[in-house]
């Protein structure tokens, strides 16, 4: 064999690389071809790819043929940037953003997060529960326990609420029910039915798993769901009937039922965020959750201690048909195995002493006195008409429109630099081409009466500030 | 207008849906095609369609045309089966649920879940830290946090290891980790490199994201990884190079930094199972991890306290690259919002105190005390030829192969009789096509030194009892 035709295909192959006609990763002609191309014997081509092999510029795999390898990269650093996952992408990251931002330092006026009144959670309280559990059962918080949950809390929600244990499932929050749901359910592509406006960490769990979003206003229309329904057979319903967030608005038990009965004609499954019926401020006169209502086990809901003891906590519940315990299990085993064992035992231990549910009175009479006190402190702004906000009987939230014209960036802008955060209307917007640009959530539970006075006195003025600038040819608004 | 033929056109729609001609969620035909089919006048199938909606049958759609609605189902419950996601279904029940089996009530020589031991734990310890922290720092422990965990905790793990805080993120576990980077990098149908056999865990969470899988024997060998990176161009390459799971074995310093040399060359992120790194027995003679190797930004290595203290506290962490911390972070937002506090603060606590560190050391002679014991109850069997199992240096499993002849499904249910679970080979395969019916993971830690040396004596007597079973014509094992 000739060594300088050998050596002669051996520069043909790796100026080929060099000059992209033959790519990393891809296969290479056959020996056959490249003989055949250069004009040279197949075993030239053979002791060719034999010493490229030899110097690490390809690699012959059995079967398959031979391959270019690839060259070191010129570049320092990595780039992960092209490797993310396209539906990790697909996430509106200056909304999560938006709402993180509100627990950083710089916020003295915390109205953005769904935050209950940790004023009332009671230290003592919850100090003698994590004592008795660290005195009794602390084998059982700190070893492998059941994806499900601890029995001990899962019996202890059933017993308060009138379910059976095997039913209700614990998670890290509402949050985790609504994620395994979307990744139980959702394949790419399948469409949700989601209240417009919504609850943004369910949109981001829906748009994860590829989800299209349609969008059924909170007027609830039972006709537009039947042709949401019709036209898109979608996979699941997510409705949030019961203090809706953020409209705070209650579904009529006619609308629930007619919806039920939609969802079982449409054999549609229905994903119930009851987050907030706990959190009425004078008498439990609300309907029953869709979960209760319905007699064909279609319906999963999730709820949380996070909007009715402390979000720090991160446990939640879920109550669904025993074959979704067990399917929502399997993925939550997946995402985590299971939920920590020291918090489970102690909530069990509050509501086994009673300690929860004298927490709960206490926390919906002081939720109410400041929700009065938020309506109070807007009043100039209600009262000018540059602000409208219908009053809640229950949740954290007031849901404000601001009626006057107004430059929305600048507003919030100005918001952030007096330390106030709220939630922008944008946020829960399932609409990708609509922006809600009129609205914004008010939390007014994660803070003292105090810091809501000082601060919505704050938001008024900025609210009247950006609105006489808005608008400098009409007849200013008066200061209060 | 006859109201006769308009009857009949509404008889002919509601007959149609009954034999199946038109189906629920379909387009009914257009009013003027009808109208031709039927040879009536147009006015007629307007006027039978508007008759048909009024009784509830279709609903017409401006600028859709009329649907032909559900009726209500015969069957009392809703199938359910039906909705799941191929990628939720895709997964090997079977094997999570033996893994999971383990922590049931009837085990009574529980050697399959990889616990550490919890004897060493101190409870004073433990309960002097909680204490701490529930006199000081109890609002951040219950106030919604951020999800890249408590900065406390984060610091202190971070001086512990050497890194930088920003390069810290906390997980519940390891297992989140795994899952976050599964959500973030794999759309379905890519390739995943993993070590084979590997964590059963971390197949779980590659396949539910799409992931084909890629079995990397643990040899290490870089040619067969340079083959799969070349033929394949996998996404990821996920490996446990110290004190591999399940087979203890320990990657050279020169495997890894070939390795870190081949992903770089062809440009693919490395995930480095890194939850054993501080499990060795004597001296840390490891070579450095991934991680700490990698210039070039390549590498997420996740880890947890979940090996080294306590599995139920459920606190893990990951260190990676400050890019794929925000991402990895924006994913668990939608996952489970943030960690909760309580046990983050503990956990910073103890690492700042010392005690965890003292922890770590009683730990390490306590496991190589159980190793030790492990193997010297296994010895007859060993001695016998009837298994075989390599010393390991660190972690908590004997990899165990039979080397006897042996029905692999009736020792298992032997063992289970026996209140004996092990954790089986196959669980820990990638390679759908191959059943491992040979090995088994024994974890030593997860009990003390007499259920240790009781449970293995029944395990050598019932692997003698199934292999004199299985070979009735050779000579009989002599039992101990």
């Amino acid at each position: 064999m000739d060594s300088t035709l050998t050596s002669r295909v051996v520069q043909h192959v790796l100026a080929g690389a060099k000059e992209g006609l033959f790519l990393t990763s891809e296969l290479l002609p056959s020996e056959r071809d490249l003989a055949e191309r250069l004009a040279v014997s197949r075993n030239t081509v053979t002791a060719a790819y034999a010493e490229l092999e030899r110097r690490g510029a390809i690699r012959r795999i059995h079967g398959k043929g031979a391959y270019l390898c690839a060259v070191p990269a010129d570049e320092e650093s990595f780039s992960w940037s092209g490797k993310i996952s396209r539906f990790a992408n697909a996430l509106d990251e200056p909304v999560l953003e938006l709402l993180a931002r509100s627990c950083a330092g710089e916020i003295r006026y915390p109205f953005s997060a769904g935050t209950p009144s940790l004023e009332i959670f009671s230290k003592e309280m919850y100090r003698a529960s994590v004592t008795h559990v660290l005195d009794g059962a602390i084998p059982s918080a700190l070893a492998v326990a059941p994806t499900e949950g601890q029995g001990r809390l899962r019996s202890a929600i059933a017993a308060w609420l009138g379910f059976s244990p095997q039913h209700v499932m614990i998670t890290a929050g509402a949050q985790e029910g609504i994620d395994l749901m979307a990744r139980c359910l959702i394949e790419p592509g399948d469409a949700v039915v989601v209240d417009a406006p919504t609850y943004p960490g369910a949109l981001q769990s829906f748009l994860s798993a590829g989800a299209r979003l349609l969008a059924w206003g909170t007027e609830w229309s039972l006709g537009q769901l039947e042709d949401l329904l019709l036209r898109y057979r979608p996979k699941m319903i997510f409705t949030t009937p019961t203090f809706q967030n953020p409209t705070g608005r209650v579904m009529s038990l006619k609308t629930r039922n007619g919806l039920l009965e939609l969802a079982r004609r449409y054999r549609t499954p229905v994903l119930e965020d009851d987050v907030y019926r706990e959190t009425y401020f004078g008498e439990n006169a609300m309907p029953e959750s869709l979960y209760r209502l319905d007699k064909h086990s279609q319906v999963v809901n999730v709820s949380t201690f996070s909007k009715i003891l402390a979000p720090g906590l991160r446990i939640g519940w879920l109550t669904a048909p025993l074959y979704m315990v067990k399917q929502l299990s399997l993925i939550k085993m997946r995402s985590n195995l299971f939920t920590g064992g020291l918090n489970q035992l102690v909530l069990a231990d509050l509501i086994e002493r009673g300690a929860f549910d004298r927490h709960l009175q206490q926390l919906r009479s002081h939720h109410r006195g400041l929700c009065d006190a938020a309506l109070a402190a807007l009043e100039p702004s209600l009262r000018n008409g540059l602000l409208r906000c219908r009053v809640p009987s229950g949740g954290l939230y007031l849901w404000c429109k601001i009626v006057a014209s107004v430059d929305i960036d600048e507003f919030f802008g100005a918001l952030e630099a007096s330390g106030i955060s709220v939630a922008p209307g944008m946020a829960f917007e399932p609409r990708r081409n609509k922006r809600d640009s009129s609205h914004f959530r008010l939390c007014f539970t994660a803070v003292t009466q105090r810091q809501l006075a000082e601060g919505l006195r704050k938001l008024n003025r900025t609210l009247e500030r950006c609105c006489s600038q808005a608008l400098p040819d009409v007849q200013k608004v008066r200061c209060p």
